[in-house]
């Protein structure tokens, strides 16, 4: 039996506790704190700033322990349980300290029954002789002021020496905004000899995949009886399992746990159940390795010679998969306020585009729960990264001792999810931004765990690794300006696991944030930088207007113009590249961009939705180009002069493992003309092919854009790619 | 005390026992079978291939336990000791096995006491029950036949699956001759209580190097008396440890070890005595880091990027010191009988020509303590790999735990070395001839391993890594012409850790190897095969007759102008490749040439010294490239032609740490001409530096060679360089 607390919060400055306020569990006390000093909408205007003043309060969480709860029945204990407090903190129970500790991801358990003292008639925590009321007993956590490195400047820096998540420190799309609390789910439990503390499947593969085995690690000081069902309930296996020993199932042919569209994520229910105590949940089975891109063993003919590229083709149950797919960062600022129902609806969205895959990016870390049993349910494969981004974690014997005992958690945690495909360090460091380096002590410490408790599953130490590619994020590249078909048409990596084009909010989320006397003009002004409209990334990202009218050949005269320009270039940005990128299979094997969602309502960014998971209509663009099977053309660079041939090359892309065969005429619509460029009857058994090139002298026109359609007998096939076309 | 065994030895054919022959301990069986059977000197002629039939034999060696070994006083026990049995092997006592083991790393130590049976009057082993003499014991070791894997080719990938070095499965300068034994020191030993099973230093050293912490892991059930002394015997410290405690030893401002001119390999002394047993041994105090090399975090301007280069810049104690060295293989094919003494005239010579580190390549495995013994006396840094090389070692359960029980033997014994720098995986693993990648399971084991019980020491899991580069070994590029001066002048690596020019052993060393019917002409024949001469490596290699003719510009006439033409391409192509890859420091931090040493007399090898440790003329060539301080020619190519311009950088080159300066004069010399090209007044603080640029048109002349000299008034600093000038 469970009891939730009631909490209240209170802000410790400089020492002095101030007044108490309403405190939400799971929750972040900076947004109970906010609105109880009427700071407003975090994302309205500058709001966001006032946070800032916070950065270094200590905080106090409060709660009485209820009398019901403090009758604890003969033979059982009183435990308080969290899922996770973020980030140092101290947990007192009646003003004395029980526990101190660091780390948001690691749960903790109390016994507090002996804490509390024995009362007669099995109540505990009645400390009175005689027969009074029963005294009141007080959960308190203090927690200390965010992490913040001594010497480093006022960025993600300051978490170089935490396990905290260094997102809230500020991105180039994440205002800095600091969070902290009790993050996680928190409650007391009366718990009885026979509870089940853990109940964690196990499974084996063969390598055919035609043999599970399966076993179930139990933590109960009494036997229990485990019941294994299938995925409608129906028994296959149970039995009896002691303390201390373990039974093995051999399950024949086995149902395999697959990633979307390319099987069902199965999942098997089990049942653990011994005198007192019951517990279930889901697994699935499922094997995955990484293993080299086809073309990616191949090395300089000439002396001397360094090594091949890193594996970068994910292979599932002995099937390699085109990883197609984006970067999870974190849906809310704060992101204790998430609830368990939040994820799904995202997760399907995913799903929904054919995406297989997420990065969950390690600057936003670990998620709740109730996100990977989403991607378990609906076959969506996780990439999952240590919370360390973009920094140089210097393995000090504190910093190795608290990335140890989170990173032992987080494995604990998401090794039973079928939807893990691959653990990784971190993100892009080592890169020269990050200063981390293959001897970096932290990665080799997170390559040791993951190999000791995950074995089975593939560990890379961060990304990029050498092969793989980040970036670019803006429709032409700001070093050499070329856009970002001819970018990636002259790549060649074993997979793109960043990579991202900027389109606006709709208008109408962009004034939710934005006060009307911003609105438009866009200007570079201190509402539009916390935004992240200019300087989130060099001068003018993330709104670039200079490339907006570069290809509109015109100034933005509204901010709905702005946004829709914005809108067509992520569009045809992101279609051009995940199709190259696809065209570029077996020796390219990922395509993930940069990035899904969003934690607030960014007007200007790379994501495929907006904040609270609403899709743009570059979303509407990567399902276009995700489709399993579809004509595509590659158009060698993205603004045509008229009298320059145009000219595109066309193929049929296939990863759905099904034959396709269509008639597939190619037209280009400029105004009101409609050019034929001719037909070609494309027939794939399940690989891309590549077919004719097409080609046109275009005309002078008054039309501004051009569009090239693939019209096909099977409509499912069908594109089409508005593209510039300048006046001279 | 400690008791040798006189032991036989005998083949098993087919499960049938043959013949005894006396069998020298450490060693390996087949020597002493090949002499018993008469094989004559395996390295002449074709005999090399006699030892073919032994490979699937088995072998039992075999002793009599002395009777004066038997006798153990009252409160002794009698032990079994082996440091290590070549492979795969069962110990029986009078018959009955008492052990079964794999790996010839991990030292076996057996309790015989109880086996033999109590005996009156304090000796063990008397089974009989009235006063008759003595029973008579045998020791028995049998080893099973060499691992090949099944379905493996002849060669190496046999290797693939164990822990046995595979260079003896054959290599391109190694003879396939697969040797198995009683390699390592063998003996009884009787030890009383207080026996010290093992006294291990540790040493951690501040990040300023100021200070030092020293302690002793002590294996012993008694109390024990440590005493600390200084390279001279002065006693620093002493205390008495008792079981399970230990005690921190901290030394201000201690003596470090260094490497080879860069300071003393210093090395302090330690002995343990308890009540019945003394052991004494040295330590040396460094650190050792590997950081990126300067200029190696530069990446690509545009999107998409990858990741930076390893880290290749060995730091030790705090400062950076470019690795200047050779690769040590295995000196000797029956690596069993090589003796404590032989390995310090190798380790003399090392240092004698300015090297500082030796990588000791994977294929070869580990050699016998001495080896580093006399490593660090002299101030050699090791870079150690673990027995893997060019194969694919799947990680298979069966695989990975011998590899981690070897491993972790070998971790134990060698950390204790301080001139181990840095720990590999194995050699050339991420190459496409091997195909093991970052997620092969027994590369991120390694790395498990060596974080978990040596986290002070580098990890590389293979070489070359990103940025590394391996080749050439030709003089000429077989693949695009090019000499290897153009090739790493047009090369940019941050370390060059295998590089080879071949060159000829002199004549009288070919002699004894090379029957007199073969020795000239030399052609492709089983004799000069077997040898190497040719289809060692392409089908001209090592001979390379074409390019000693292209370059001495007529056809070859004896053995002795042969090998004069190809020591003369060998020593100048080593001067040039050395000079080179010091000229690209700081961003360039290692020149480590393939290879040092020979198992046996190779007539047309890589190697700087022939078999024994005799010096080639290129081990001057290169001692003369590796002075701390020289003047260095940084010519465009090797061969020139008449009415070419001529053209010459001169260097000075320094990594002394010291300053330098001189007034260097460069002149050229083609037949009796001497043409002066100018001077240079150089002078370095602490770097290399970079001079003129001498420039001359080259006559037409008799001369087939040209010599460039560069003479300084600091006679230390001169340099000269003979390269080709063709006829027109």
């Amino acid at each position: 039996m469970t009891t939730e607390l009631q909490w209240r919060a209170r802000a410790v400055i400089d020492g002095e506790a101030r007044k108490w306020f309403p405190a939400r569990v799971p929750g972040n006390v900076q947004k109970d704190y906010g609105e109880a000093m009427g700071f407003g909408d975090h994302s309205y205007g500058l709001n966001a700033e006032k946070f800032r003043v916070t950065e270094d309060y200590a905080w106090d969480y409060e709660a009485e322990i209820p009398a019901e709860a403090l009758r604890v029945p003969e033979g059982q204990r009183l435990f308080f349980v969290t899922k996770g407090i973020d980030y140092k903190y101290e947990i007192l129970l009646d003003g004395r300290e029980i526990v101190r500790h660091e780390g948001m991801f690691t749960s903790v358990e109390i016994d507090l029954t002996e804490l509390l003292g024995e009362g007669r008639d099995g109540s505990v925590g009645d400390n009175s002789t005689g027969s009074g009321p029963a005294a009141v007993h007080c959960m308190r956590v203090h927690i200390e002021p965010h992490p913040k490195r001594a010497g480093a400047a006022d960025d993600r820096t300051q978490a170089d020496q935490c396990a905290k998540p260094p997102v809230c420190y500020g991105w180039d799309w994440h205002p800095r905004l600091l969070v902290s609390g009790i993050w996680n789910d928190t409650y007391l439990e009366t718990r009885g000899a026979g509870y089940i503390r853990d109940c964690e499947p196990f499974w084996e593969l063969s390598e055919d995949c035609g043999t599970a085995r399966v076993r179930f690690a139990v933590d109960c000081d009494r036997f229990v009886e485990i019941v294994l069902c299938d995925a409608q309930g129906q028994k296959i296996a149970g039995w009896t399992q002691q303390p201390g020993s373990e039974q093995v199932v051999e399950i024949k042919d086995p149902h395999l746990w697959w990633c979307n569209e390319q099987g069902e994520p199965y999942l098997y229910q089990w049942s653990a159940k011994s005198a007192d105590c019951e517990k279930s949940g889901t697994f699935g089975i499922q094997s995955t390795r990484l293993e080299m891109t086809e073309g990616s063993w191949l090395s300089q003919e000439t002396f001397p010679k360094s090594r091949c590229d890193a594996p970068a083709q994910l292979v599932l149950n002995g099937r390699k998969v085109f990883a197609k797919g984006s970067n999870w960062v974190n849906p809310e600022i704060f992101t204790g306020t998430i609830r368990d129902g939040d994820y799904e609806p995202y997760v399907l969205l995913a799903k929904r585009a054919h995406m297989n895959i997420f990065r969950c990016w390690g600057g936003s870390g670990i998620n709740k729960e109730a996100f990977y049993d989403a991607c378990d349910r609906l076959g969506i494969m996780l990439w999952v990264e240590f919370p360390l981004a973009c920094n140089n974690y210097v393995g000090t014997p504190e910093y190795l001792e608290v990335l140890e005992q989170e990173a032992r958690a987080i494995i604990r945690q998401l090794r039973r999810h079928p939807s893990v495909v691959l653990w990784c360090g971190g993100n892009e460091l080592y890169n020269n931004w990050s200063l981390m380096t293959d001897q970096s002590l932290a990665l080799r410490l997170l390559n040791r765990l993951t190999y000791e408790m995950d074995i089975r599953r593939p560990f890379i130490a961060t990304s990029p690794l050498v092969g793989m590619g980040h970036g670019g994020y803006t429709f032409d590249d700001p070093n050499d300006g070329r856009d970002c078909y001819q970018v990636f048409q002259s790549a060649y990596q074993t997979a793109y696991t960043e990579f991202g084009v900027p389109g606006f909010a709709d208008p109408e989320e962009i004034r939710k944030v934005i006060p009307p006397e911003y609105i438009f003009p866009i200007e570079k002004n201190p509402v539009w930088i916390l935004h992240h409209g200019f300087e989130a990334w060099g001068e003018n990202r993330w709104i670039c207007p200079e490339t907006l009218e570069k290809y509109a050949q015109k100034p933005m005269e509204s901010l709905e113009e702005t946004a829709k320009t914005a809108q067509w270039l992520q569009c045809e940005g992101y279609k051009g590249i995940f199709q190259e990128a696809r065209r570029q299979a077996p020796h390219c094997a990922m395509a993930i961009n940069w990035c899904y969602c969003e934690p607030w309502i960014c007007p200007a960014n790379n994501s495929l939705l907006s904040y609270g998971g609403k899709p743009k209509a570059a979303y509407y663009a990567v399902m276009d180009s995700l489709r399993p099977r579809l004509a595509s053309a590659r158009i060698p660079k993205f603004g045509w002069h008229p009298g320059e041939e145009f000219t595109a090359e066309i193929w049929l892309l296939n990863d759905s493992g099904k034959p396709v065969e269509a008639d597939i005429r190619i037209r280009l619509i400029i105004g009101d003309e409609t050019y034929d460029l001719g037909g070609w009857h494309a027939a794939s058994d399940s690989a891309n092919i590549c077919g004719p090139t097409v080609k046109c002298v275009l005309p002078q026109s008054e039309a501004r854009r051009m569009t090239l359609q693939l019209v096909s007998d099977k409509g499912f096939l069908d594109s089409s790619y508005t593209v510039c076309l300048y006046k001279e």
